[in-house]
């Protein structure tokens, strides 16, 4: 089994293209789609998104691609993690999950003889890692330079005195780096009820809570967040 | 076989999680993916399009989440109807499909053993609607309390004195709860001829025709009569 | 196999419905999803992601539908190239990928006994074009008359002697008809440099490049070519 994340976006032709490709090399493989919205190039949004996913999916070969430095000398790596293989960029994307399992082995790829040729300067889901992920399916070793985890990418950490807007979900809702408050707060003059779920607060009401990968979230009760607090991935938002 | 259908989008990671957790427990169970781009939380168009979409699919187990009041009272149901299953949230949602089947079993599994524990208060889909779908398509029995057909939450009906869009698809279709009119109608000041299909009018031009699923319906060849019309779902609109 | 290309949107149930709808028909037949946000009606970026997505695919039956015509006077054919048959309306869709292939043979389906019956008048993808391509990828014959490929409609060509931008892609990256400069060029007053990938211009700057289909684009690293530029498919660029 594949699982398949990217920004890619759910409409455009290449993610059928990669499993196209995948399908050529390992056609009894199935692949699982963990989503291809992630915002273009949005790295920080692709690493939350599979570090949550993956551990409810079986292991197998996890490729991720979100990779704005395609084409240029970023890695492009397999990471083993016990049974688990993640392939993708060397840019901070696989690591938060691969440090999460544990990783094993660190295999630079990027001149893997599993490759189409000529390789892209740009597309390298459909030359590069799609085939690297199928060939591991079918259980071969791969070829390449060995490094050590701690050499892996990592992304700089957000300042840790402030709070941030980690990330939007496609309900508006917001993923936060806050601390749950004991009590209501107010963000942006919008009073906020500390609850479990939306259907704590009337509707239109926002509710701070812990939302089910155990970050906290601010929602609106049939509405946007998002669109209702005018804030994006990355801004600061001030509870007071 | 599992079908599936949500508003969790077709961008993030959500549906690929339950197809993860399903993937987990029934690793031979295709799934079928019956489009997820319901307008969040609006629990209408999704018991219509799963209404419209289940008697062209094979029968098997038919999850669908669009869950409003997750975490909250509301009831959790997997519905027998002959050989198919329906599984979701009792809001309205899945009750206009299981109807048109005949409603054979319902059984409440708000509390089923095959939950993910800790259930988390805002996504069900991962924690109790996917693992009891999984199971049920392995052919295991569901535990939980029975209860009668007649009991499922009812979505209210429409004022039928008045012409509604109860519905907009993604070409911008308006689907209305109208009768096909014998001649040509005026809508907001634009002229409406009655037609087969788009091309029965000039590009730019609007019609209004009985759609693939026997509802009546307006549209504008090459065009969206949602943007042209300035209407969307929930709205009235008047035919002269 | 069956891959499947068309405008339905990555977010309504129609895909599903013709996934269930070939389900029915072809149990065990694997359905690849070669991208559904094609531009509503816009056959000609579907004809040519249908054309740069086919030659990384196994060969099987090759779905595509965009359809401004249906229920028109349209045909509806199925093309065999050598081990693979594309089966979509004659409307210029499918002719540039066949003709690539090469054609063997054209079948005029659009009174195929494989039909469901009624046919609607607005939804040939699951009345029509599902159950022909579901009965080919079990290997049986298709009933209808023969016609020469020559006769196939096909799409009329830009003019040649202005640049256009042909698609615009998820990432707003343009997809033009241009012959790669040698050096930087102005379009709309901005500066664009010659490169490879993206990471060849600082971010926010724009780059001509050869894609990974041959084609020559323009982008932006890190944004939105068609924002910056506010250009869409089909405007005529000026490259100074």
């Amino acid at each position: 089994m594949i699982t398949f994340l990217s920004d890619y976006g759910p409409g455009d032709e290449y993610v059928g293209v990669v499993e196209g490709v995948i399908a050529r090399i390992a056609p009894h493989v199935r692949v699982i789609h963990l989503g291809h919205g992630v915002p273009a190039q949005d790295v920080r949004t692709g690493a939350r998104r599979l570090a949550r996913a993956l551990p409810f999916t079986p292991a197998g070969v996890h490729l991720a691609v979100v990779d704005p430095g395609v084409g240029g000398d970023r890695r492009a790596v397999a990471i083993r993690c016990g049974a688990r293989w993640l392939v993708g960029p060397d840019n901070g994307l696989l690591e938060p999950a691969a440090a999460a399992f544990g990783i094993d082995e660190v295999v630079d790829v990027g001149e893997s003889p599993w490759r189409l040729e000529p390789v892209s300067a740009t597309f390298h889901g459909r030359d590069l890692f799609g085939p690297v992920a199928a060939h591991l399916a079918l259980g071969e070793a791969p070829d390449g330079p060995r490094f050590d985890g701690d050499e892996l990418v990592r992304l700089p950490a957000l300042p840790g005195d402030k709070v941030h807007v980690v990330e939007v979900d496609g309900f508006g809702n917001l993923i936060t780096d806050a601390a749950l408050p004991r009590s209501a707060v107010r963000i942006a003059g919008h009073e906020v009820a500390v609850g479990r779920t939306f259907g704590d607060v009337e509707p239109g009401g926002l509710v701070i809570y812990e939302d089910s990968a155990g970050d906290v979230a601010v929602a609106v009760n049939g509405g946007s967040a998002a669109a209702l607090l005018g804030v994006r991935a990355g801004d600061e938002l001030e509870l007071r």
